[in-house]
Parts: C-alpha cells; structure tokens; sequence
C-alpha cells in the first residue's frame, strides 16, 4: 500500500501517543492495563487504512484491538480512521510483524487476523507471507491455548499457500470458505482491499486455523 | 448417476468378470497377484463411467487401477469405456465403499482419488459424504505409509468441508488448488463430471492429503 511520504507524520504520531503508542516493547505482558481492563486481545497484522479495525471495534467493544501496520505513512490514515469511531478499545502499533515476541508475551493474544497480507507470489519470497512457517511460530507463542489465526484474502496463490503452510505446521483448520461473500454475513466487517477486490467481482477466501 | 435400468447388466458381468470382478473379498491382502505384477495400486471411490481410470491406465502402465462403484448399471457403462482402452492395468469392483475394509488388507492401497463425489449438502447427511471422518479411517487403514487422499470436485461445500474433515481428522494437507484448470496441465485426466461442469464455467477444486 504505497502512500505520500508526510512529513508532519511524526509530530502527528507524538502528539497522538495514547493511540498509536510509542515503545510498544515497554507494555510487553501487559496490554490489559493499557486497555483498564481484561478483555481478550485481537490482534490485526498489516491494518492498513484501518478500516476493520474500527469496524471491530465498535460492534465488539468488550474485546480489545491492537493493530500492527509497518509502514509511518499508512498508520497515520488508520489512526485518523479510527478517532472518528471514538472507541478505546483499539490501539494501533508502528511495528514489524518480525518483532511481535519484543511487543507481546506468550498466550497474550486471543486472536490473530491477517486481512488481505501481501501475496509475495514469487517462490524466493515465500519467507516475506505472512503465513510463513517462521511467522506461524511467532502466532503460536503469543496466542492463548485456545487462540486462532484468521485470514482473509482475495489471492488464490496466498490462500492455497496458507492452508498448505499451516497444515504443514500441524494447525487445525476450524473453517474455510471459499466465497465468503455468498454467506452475506452481517456481522463481516470489510477491509479497504475486501471493498475493492469484491467490488470487481473477486470471490473472498477466508479461514480460521488454531494451534493444537 | 441415475442410468436406466439395464436388464442385461447381469449377464454383460458375469461374460466379463475378469474386468469387474465378483467376489472380490476373495483377493483381499493379494490384489498385486490379481494384476501379475508389484506396481502400487491406486483406487478410485465412485468411478462412475470410467473416463478418469481410463484415461490414467493409459498415461500410468506402471500403476495398477481399482475402481469401485456402487451401481451396477453405472458400472457397466465403465466396464465399456474401460475395454476401449484395452489395458491390464485396470479391474472394477462393484461395491460399497462402506465395505472397502473387507476388500482391502492394510496398506494394500498407495492412493484413493475421490472425483466428483455425491455433495450431500444437507448438515443430516454428512454420514453420507466419503470425506466425513468414518470413510477416512477406513482409507487410512488401507492407504500405505505414505499414501495420499486425492480430492477433485466442482462443489464449493464439498470441498471445504472436506479441508475441515481432513484437518480434523490430523492429516496434513499436501497441496490446495482452488481452480485447477488454470495450471493447464497435460497430466490431468477429466472425469465426466469435470468435463461437464468446467465447460459450465465452475471453478475445478483439488487437494492432496496424507494421514501422518
Ligand atoms: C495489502 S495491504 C492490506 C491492508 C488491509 N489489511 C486491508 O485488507 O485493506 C497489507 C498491509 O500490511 C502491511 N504490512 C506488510 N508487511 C508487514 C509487516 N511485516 N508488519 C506489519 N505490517 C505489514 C503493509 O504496509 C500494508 O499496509
Ligand atoms: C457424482 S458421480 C461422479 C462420477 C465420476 N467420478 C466423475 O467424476 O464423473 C458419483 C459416483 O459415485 C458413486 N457412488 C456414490 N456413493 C458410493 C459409494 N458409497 N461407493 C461406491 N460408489 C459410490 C455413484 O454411484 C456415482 O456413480
């Protein structure tokens, strides 16, 4: 998701640190009491604009939301997408999925998405997918017993990759479909790519996997 | 499959039994015998009218083919189509596969293709689907070590119940394709009902499993 570089994006982040919080590592084993509460924890990896995670967040509001997003540009739209909902149950991190054992503890997380992850269709980046066996075992460590992996995408080649990935990594998958818009699932909160992939007639995938 | 009513079916396999064979809990744990040769045997689960075994006889004379299917006048029709090709590396069965474990010994079978298998999209029939959890102990018990469920439908339910089964059921995905016909892929034999529904425009699915 390529954005214009903004060059007031930093004074933006300082003075908005309540929601996009600065050294997330310092909360590592207790993003409770960042929240004041002990609801479970969803995590979303590569938010984006911000859109699902907004939309999660009011129709769930005894859950809490933590949105990872890489890159400066994109996390400043999904802060600002996110302050119009006015919820405190999302905060949104400026990190790296490749750092998340830095940023959480084991069994912190209750629940993992990954929403339309970058394909990385070439074969010498299969270890860039987010559902590489290397990430897998980053999810495996911070989520709870009980905790699941879910990924929606549009991509084929990413979709038939995951299963294949997390089958190998001996995960359970607790359901798949392949036309998730067919369900017209009120309770589906869009992404910004979902919106634009369906609109051109592109079938959906999801799946949710756990960890035995 | 409905097929009419075929008065002579009786007689056609009685004058051709050694193609369908009858009696087959007799070969049980000697099938190789039954071929003249160690080749590994692969066994097809609702072979219908024979194109899939066919078609892979011809391009596979290294391996040995079973195919069983339920209905008699339907196995006739496979009997015909079989007999063009002229091989001796293919017999039918005219059973149940709720009975393969009395036709079968342990590990005597190297791969089961399940093409286009009966839907039964109603919750109440999941009993009936072959991929449902007591068809794969009975495949389980005869696939070898190493062998392999290989899955083809069109049907959307079907096939993503069936990733659940098979995940459920602990064996690990091998591969996922979600539109087969995209590979273009010489090696691939259509069966009569893959002929039928991607000339429709359906999408052709296909996975590979193995039990651990
Ligand atoms: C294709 S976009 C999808 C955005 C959003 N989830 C949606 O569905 O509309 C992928 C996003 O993941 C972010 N991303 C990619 N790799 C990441 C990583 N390793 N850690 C955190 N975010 C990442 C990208 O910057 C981009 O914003
Ligand atoms: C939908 S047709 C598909 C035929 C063929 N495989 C194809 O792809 O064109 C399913 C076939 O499976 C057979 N069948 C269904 N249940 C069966 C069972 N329990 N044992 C053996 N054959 C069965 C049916 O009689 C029918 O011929």
């Amino acid at each position: 998701m390529r954005q214009r570089h903004k060059p007031w994006a930093d004074d933006f982040l300082t003075a908005n640190s309540q929601l996009v919080i600065p050294e997330p590592g310092k909360y590592r084993g207790h993003w409770q009491s960042v929240f004041g509460n002990e609801n479970p924890i969803h995590l979303e990896i590569g938010t984006g604009k911000g859109q699902f995670l907004a939309g999660m967040a009011k129709q769930y509001p005894d859950v809490n939301f933590i949105g990872i997003e890489i890159s400066k540009s994109v996390i400043v739209t999904a802060a600002q997408k996110v302050m119009e909902v006015d919820r405190d149950n999302i905060v949104l991190l400026n990190i790296d999925a490749n750092h998340l054992r830095d940023v959480f503890a084991d069994n912190e997380i209750a629940t993992v998405y990954l929403n339309f992850s970058d394909p990385w269709p070439k074969n010498r980046h299969e270890k860039r997918r987010l559902t590489f066996q290397a990430f897998l075992e980053k999810y495996q460590t911070i989520l709870d017993q009980a905790g699941e992996v879910v990924l929606k995408t549009d991509n084929r080649g990413l979709f038939e990759y995951s299963l294949v990935s997390f089958s190998a990594f001996g995960m359970q998958l607790q359901e798949v479909n392949l036309d998730l818009h067919k369900l017209q699932d009120p309770t589906n909160i869009m992404t910004e790519y979902e919106e634009k992939f369906s609109a051109k007639g592109q079938v959906i995938y999801r799946c949710r996997a756990r960890f035995l």
